[in-house]
């Protein structure tokens, strides 16, 4: 049993979003993306089997879907997509976002 | 790709905690939990392999571990335990936890 607070140790960084490694195992990889405000990890999908679930935990933004759709990302979100589905994250705001994917890549 | 929020859909009730299922795959099973103050999810195992990560998304408590022991809960917070370690949430506020389960239960 691990536990770790996001606020406490995810940082930002100005130049580019800051990733914290939650945990990684064979069951799941969790990450915490910190984006600065107008930062972004663009649209990429990777030909493998899996889901990956964005949580939005502080901040707004858009996630961003294949050919240039978004859809509006705000506290409490949640997003599932398959990792072979072009997905995306911009931070209108500072924005703090929690990624599960299973199985980990 | 499909979003919900956990604010807009996540209800809560007088009675015991309420929960929403958020997703259900062959990778992972999200669901989310919505406690009253002073609700709680009894401390728990099973005898089989996997993790779960329980994440803090409004609202303080404890989780809740074998031999009566707590460990602090507030937002941002992720726990990661084995599904056979035993585990569980008591809400001090009301709170909201989303909880990953991979592979799925």
């Amino acid at each position: 049993m691990k536990k770790i607070n996001l606020f406490d140790e995810g940082n930002f960084n100005d130049i580019a979003f800051k990733t914290l490694l939650v945990h990684d195992s064979e069951n799941f990889k969790i990450l915490n993306f910190n984006f600065r405000a107008g930062q972004e990890l663009g649209v990429h999908s990777h030909d493998i089997d899996g889901e990956v679930s964005i949580t939005i935990i502080e901040g707004t933004g858009e996630f961003l879907a294949a050919d240039n759709a978004t859809i509006p990302a705000k506290p409490g979100d949640v997003l599932v997509c398959k990792i072979k589905v072009p997905h995306g994250i911009r931070a209108t705001t500072d924005m703090r976002a929690l990624v599960t994917i299973a199985p980990p890549i």
